[in-house]
C-alpha cells in the first residue's frame, strides 16, 4: 500500500528529481520515510534550513534541474525563505516541500501553527497546498510543469500531515511545460541597426545562466558593432575562461554603474531588465541608463535568450567570438591579501572545471575580473537576490550537483556568520568545498555605505555595529566544530597555496583569510 | 534639524525603550545613526537576525517592557520569523523594525526587493508602513499603544529610507494603550464551584508570565479544592523556587498529556486556552480535555489573569499557599548525564536570581520537576511557539535585561545549531551565559516521534537524517570560535561542578555535556 507521500516522492523522482536536502521535523516524518524509500532520491540532512534551500538553489544552478526541499512547518520555511528569495530572484527552479500540520489539527491553535501559505507566497512563484492525498500526484505535476515553463521557478507544496499519511493509488501523468517565452524577432532587428552606433549603444545580457554560445554571440556582436557589453549586476551562473570570452558584470555601486553606462542612447536587452541601482541613495538616479536613452526588450529573463542573440548576431553578420587570449598569471608573494591580491592569488591557482560561488561583496571586482581570461573553463555563481549567507549553502548543492568538479567559495566573513551550519554538511556528504573567509572582520560595506547614503560616518556608538571585532570570531574553530578542516592565512601567496592544496584534495576545506 | 529616523529613535526612548538588537543593513543607516544619537538606547549587534528576534523576546519577558529590533529589509525579516513566531505566541511585547528601499525605488524590482508586508503579517499583530516622515511618530506612539494594550504584542513597523533620511520635526503625544481584558466575575463564580469537585476539576493557567502571587493564588484554590492544577505545556515565564509553589506544566506528549487530563469533568481557564497536542497523531485525539468536560473561561490569555485568580479564591474562601518545603539535593556522582541526573545536576547548584531558558526539549521533564521546590527563587522561561533555535538568543536578551542575574540556557545540540551566531554576543555584550549543551548528538526527538506518528522506525536512509553524528559537532570549538569559554563534561557531577563555576563567574561559558 502506498501513501500520499510515497506518491509524491515516486512523482518527483519520475521527473527525473535525484536530490534532496531536509531539516524534517515530526510533522515531515511520513514525506521523509518515503522519499527514504525511493531508491531514486539521495537525502542530505542541513542543520538550518537556509542552507536547506541554498544548497536546492546551488544545486540547480549546475544541475539544470531542480532539486527538492523538506522543511517543518511554518518556521521552517520562515528559516528558508532568505535563500528562498535569492532562488526567486535568480530563477532557479526549486520544489520546495513544507509539512503542514494535519487538516483536523489546523485552527486549534497548537504552538507551531502558522501562515504558512502567507509566508510562501512572498518567495514563491507557485504555491499549492493539497487537500488530500488523491490530489498529491496531480499537484506535484503541476508544480513541476510550472517551474519548467515561463513564468515560475521556485513552487512551494504545503503537505498537510494527513494527507502524506493517507493511503492512495491515484497517479498523474508527466505535462508538458508551456514553452518558453520566445524572443521578440523584430526588436532584434532593431537592436542590431541600435549596437551599429557602437560605443553610444549597450548590450545588456541576462539569464540564468549565461552560457559559453551566448558570451559567444555577445562578443561577436560587440567586436563587430564597437557597442559596450555588459552582465547585469549578479547574474546567477556565467561559464567563464577556456573557450568563453570574459562578459563584464555592470558594478554594483551606483557611481561606478552610472558612470559604465552614461552617455548611452541605444540599450538592447536581451534576458535582462533595465538595470537599477542594488540600493537608492539621495540625490542619485535609481535607474541607471540614461533617461533619455532607447530601451529595446529583445528578450525576457525566461525567454529564448541564446537565439535572440544568435538572431541579432545573424542581422549583423557577427562572427561568435570564441577563446581568450589569456594566460595564467603568477601567484602573488608574501604580501598583505587585499582584494587586488586575492584576485592575483585565485587567478594564479583556479582549477579547470572550478565552480566559483562568489560571496566576496567589497573584495569581490578584482577576482572576478583577474580569472576572466583564464584558460581554464570555469562557472561563477552570483547573489542575484541580494541576502547575505547564501554562498556557503549555495556551494553545498554545486558540489553535489557536480561530484567531480571543486567548488570555491569566497565569502565575506560578515556574511559566512548567517548560515555556518552548512559547513557541517560539507563534512557529512564529503564535498570538495574550498571555503576562503574574507576575514575583514567588519561589515566593511555597511562602513563605507554610511556615509554615501548620507547618513554621517560611523562613530564611537555605530563603528561597534559595524564590526565583527571585539571578539574576532575564530574561523578555523568554527570550521573544526563543524568537522571541516580549517587552517589561516595571512599573506596572498600562502592564501594561493592553501586554495591550490584544498582544491586538489577530497572533501572540505577552509581557510581564513586574514585581511 | 532631525529626520524621520530621530523622531523614532526619540519617540521610543520616550517609552521608556532603552535595548536595541540589531543586525542592519544599507538600508538601515539613518535609522542606526538616529538610534545611536539616542543615549537612552543602548546598541547590541547580533551576527543573525533570528539572534535579534530572539533576544528581543528573551529581554521582554525578563524586563517586561519592549527591546526594539533593527533588521535588513524583507530578507532581514524572513531570517528574523521564527523567533518572532515564537514572540507572538509567548505574548512577548517587541516593537520590530525593518528598513524597507526608498519609497521611489520600490516597483524597480532591485533585487533585495520583497513584500515585507506579507511577511511581516504572518508573525506580527501590528504591521505599519509609515510612507512619510512626519507620519512616524504618530505611528510609533500608536504600535507602543498597541503592544500594551489587550490585543497584540509584536508589532513591526516597516520605514522606507526616504521616510527615515527625510526631515520632520513632527512628534506625537503618547497614547494611553486600552485596558487588559476584564476577567469573567460569573464565570469566577462558576469556576469556583466546579473547582470543588476536586480531583475530577482542572484549573489551567496560562500567562505570558506566571507571577508568584499566580502561582501562590492557584495552589491556595488547589489545596482548598483538591482540584487538579497545571500550567498551559509552554508558559513564557514562570516564576519558581522560594516562596513560589511549584506549578507543574501540562506534559508535552500526547499520550502523558491526556492521561494527565483524563476523568476530568470540569475545566477552569484562567489566562489559558483549551489544551491541544503539540502535533497530530493518527488515532490520536488532537483536543486534551476529554470531549464531555465542561470548559469554563475564567479569562483570556491577554487578561486581568491574577484578578481572575483572586476572584476564584476568594469566592472558594482559599489562602494563597506561599513557599515550598523543598530542600536543595546533593550532587549527583560520577555518574551518566541523562534526563534524570541532568535534573539533580542542576537542581544541586542553581544560584538565587537564576534565570533559566529551558530548550532541554528530550531531556527536560526533570530538570523541570527538580528545581520546582528548590528554596531559591529563579524564573523558568520556555519556548511558547516550538520553533527550535530560541535559547540562546532568549538567555542573550534576559541577559542583557537582568545584568545582576545568572542566565542558564539548557538546549539541545540540534537546537543550539539553529542559531549558535547568540554565542558571539554573549561574548561581545559580556553576557553572564551559561550554556549547557545536551549532545546526544541527534534530533532524538524526532527518532522518537516517527514510530509514534506511524511513520515506521528510523532505518538506514532516514535514521542519518535525525542523527548529528558523522561527524558530531564539537560544542568547545564552536564556542572559542564565536569568543566564548568552552569545556566538555561527560558525567553528571563534572556537569554540577562546571554549572555551579560558569554561573559564579561573570561572561559566557559554554559547557557540552556528552549524554
Amino acid at each position: 500500500m502506498t501513501n500520499g507521500a510515497d506518491i509524491l516522492a515516486q512523482t518527483l523522482a519520475a521527473h527525473g528529481v535525484d536530490t534532496c536536502f531536509a531539516n524534517p521535523g515530526t510533522t515531515e516524518m511520513h514525506l521523509l520515510s518515503a522519499l527514504g524509500r525511493e531508491e531514486k532520491l539521495a537525502l542530505h540532512l542541513c542543520l538550518f534550513e537556509g542552507v536547506v534551500t541554498g544548497a536546492a538553489d546551488g544545486y540547480a544552478r549546475m544541475a539544470r534541474k531542480p532539486a527538492v526541499t523538506l522543511l517543518h512547518l511554518g518556521p521552517g520555511l520562515a528559516n528558508a525563505m532568505a535563500n528562498l528569495h535569492n532562488a526567486k530572484k535568480a530563477a532557479t527552479p526549486i520544489i520546495n516541500i513544507v509539512g503542514e500540520h494535519a487538516t483536523h489539527h489546523l485552527g486549534l491553535g497548537a504552538p507551531l501553527t502558522a501562515d504558512i501559505e502567507g509566508m510562501a507566497q512572498t518567495v514563491s512563484d507557485h504555491v499549492v497546498t493539497p487537500e488530500r492525498a488523491d490530489d498529491l500526484a496531480q499537484a506535484t505535476v503541476a508544480a513541476m510543469a510550472e517551474i519548467a515553463g515561463p513564468e515560475a521557478r521556485v513552487a512551494t507544496m504545503i503537505v498537510p500531515n494527513d494527507v502524506a499519511w493517507t493511503d492512495t493509488t491515484v497517479t498523474a501523468a508527466p505535462q508538458t511545460p508551456a514553452p518558453a517565452h520566445p524572443y521578440d524577432a523584430d526588436a532584434a532587428r532593431r537592436a542590431a541597426q541600435a549596437l551599429r552606433k557602437g560605443a553610444d549603444s549597450v548590450l545588456i545580457l541576462g539569464a540564468a545562466y549565461i552560457t559559453p554560445r551566448m558570451a559567444q554571440l555577445a562578443h561577436g556582436i560587440a567586436k563587430l558593432t564597437g557597442c559596450r557589453l555588459f552582465a547585469e549586476a549578479a547574474v546567477a551562473r556565467i561559464a567563464r575562461g577556456g573557450d568563453t570570452p570574459p562578459v563584464s558584470r555592470i558594478p554594483f555601486h551606483v557611481d561606478p554603474a552610472s558612470e559604465a553606462l552614461s552617455g548611452v542612447t541605444d540599450a538592447a536587452l536581451v534576458g535582462a531588465r533595465a538595470p537599477v541601482a542594488f540600493f537608492a541613495y539621495p540625490g542619485r538616479p535609481s535607474r541607471l541608463l540614461p533617461d533619455s536613452a532607447t530601451v529595446i526588450e529583445v528578450c525576457p529573463p525566461l525567454g529564448e535568450i541564446e537565439a535572440g542573440l544568435e538572431a541579432i548576431a545573424t542581422e549583423l553578420g557577427a562572427t561568435p567570438v570564441t577563446g581568450t587570449s589569456g594566460t595564467r598569471p603568477d601567484a602573488p608573494g608574501d604580501v598583505e591579501i587585499t582584494a587586488e591580491t586575492l584576485g592575483a592569488a585565485v587567478a594564479s591557482v583556479l582549477p579547470e572545471g572550478a565552480i566559483v560561488v562568489d560571496e566576496a561583496i567589497t573584495n569581490g571586482a578584482n577576482v572576478f575580473a583577474d580569472c576572466g581570461h583564464l584558460p581554464v573553463a570555469h562557472d561563477w555563481i552570483n547573489n542575484r537576490g541580494g541576502s547575505i549567507g547564501y554562498s556557503l549553502p549555495a556551494s553545498v548543492g554545486a558540489a553535489v550537483a557536480c561530484p567531480d568538479r571543486p567548488v570555491l567559495c569566497i565569502t565575506g566573513d560578515g556574511s559566512a556568520a548567517y548560515t555556518p551550519q552548512a559547513l557541517w554538511t560539507m563534512a557529512r556528504s564529503g564535498l570538495n568545498v574550498t571555503v576562503v573567509i574574507l576575514a575583514n572582520r567588519s561589515y566593511r560595506i555597511l562602513a563605507n555605505e554610511m556615509s554615501k547614503i548620507g547618513a554621517g560616518s560611523p562613530d564611537a556608538t555605530t563603528m561597534p555595529l559595524m564590526s565583527l571585532e571585539d571578539p574576532a570570531p575564530d574561523w578555523v574553530k568554527i570550521a573544526e566544530g563543524h568537522g571541516v578542516r580549517g587552517l589561516r592565512v595571512s599573506d596572498a601567496g600562502a592564501l594561493a597555496d592553501a586554495i591550490a592544496r584544498a582544491m586538489a584534495e577530497p572533501g572540505p576545506t577552509l581557510i581564513e583569510a586574514v585581511m
